[in-house]
């Protein structure tokens, strides 16, 4: 099932400047192999909802892996079945 | 890794009263075996976090089985290393 | 215009445990008169949209007052004309 | 009390197709005289915290005053004491 989600992560616990991990975070998914979009609140995905998930799992577990002892993520996901969900689609 | 989660669901395109829709993907989640606390805007669960990600994929397709064309979720995670996340130790 | 809405805060910047920040942001919503619930992933409220604004506002302003250097929101505000919104007619 | 935003609607019982009034909104936060950037998932904003908040509940109005029955938003608050937020510094 394909799908368009959008991933923000908050990383708690490291202080005031979290640049490092949402830049690490960003580019997990885009290692994903997934297309990615990234925007001030997040990076946008497109692709299998499988590997959205399976990427978003990887997010907690690299930031963790980088010390980072408390992961929050807001993900939002929208998939249809009248036709192939896409982020351009979404746009106007 | 366990985690604690927030699911809310939102279907599109079948009409102003959702209520139906967003009681299945309630009953999904109980189903699914996590630990699941429902409030008026959404699911928190507490489990193993792929089952969690796996119940989430389940909803999209229950819903889509029930003839929902557009289904849109909001999920937010929350893991931590420092020690076992759960619903409980998030109230005060 | 009446609204529901689900009020969550991180704060950034104080260190792993935010408890007491998320505890101070549930009690100003409460001491603004608006209907609360508190859960697990937040604080849902029902009352006017203004009031139910204004105490947004007031939540990052209280935290800040108390040190807190960052702080971040997710709020999720649900109006309807069909009827009065209420937090009691989005359970089943 | 300057702040950044993700606003995103969600227009409910309108049909499947909801683009004219997810544009109707990202147009309303446009003309608000805030800093806008679209994206797939919502329209980031910058600007005075009391305008982002009296431009979401513009959007609101002006989604029912389109004819939709109901208008859910989600969106996303972040201030800060150490700087100036902005959307830019949030990009990496």
């Amino acid at each position: 099932m394909k799908a368009t989600a959008e991933i923000q992560v908050i990383p708690i616990g490291v202080g005031v400047s979290v640049r490092q991990y949402v830049k690490k975070a960003h580019e997990t998914l885009a290692a994903s192999g997934l297309n990615v979009q990234l925007h001030a609140f997040g990076t946008n995905v497109e692709g299998d909802l499988d590997d959205i998930l399976a990427a978003v799992k990887r997010v907690h577990e690299v930031l963790h892996a980088d010390g980072v002892v408390r992961v929050t993520s807001s993900v939002k996901i929208g998939t249809r079945t009248d036709k192939e969900p896409s982020l351009a689609a979404k746009l106007f």
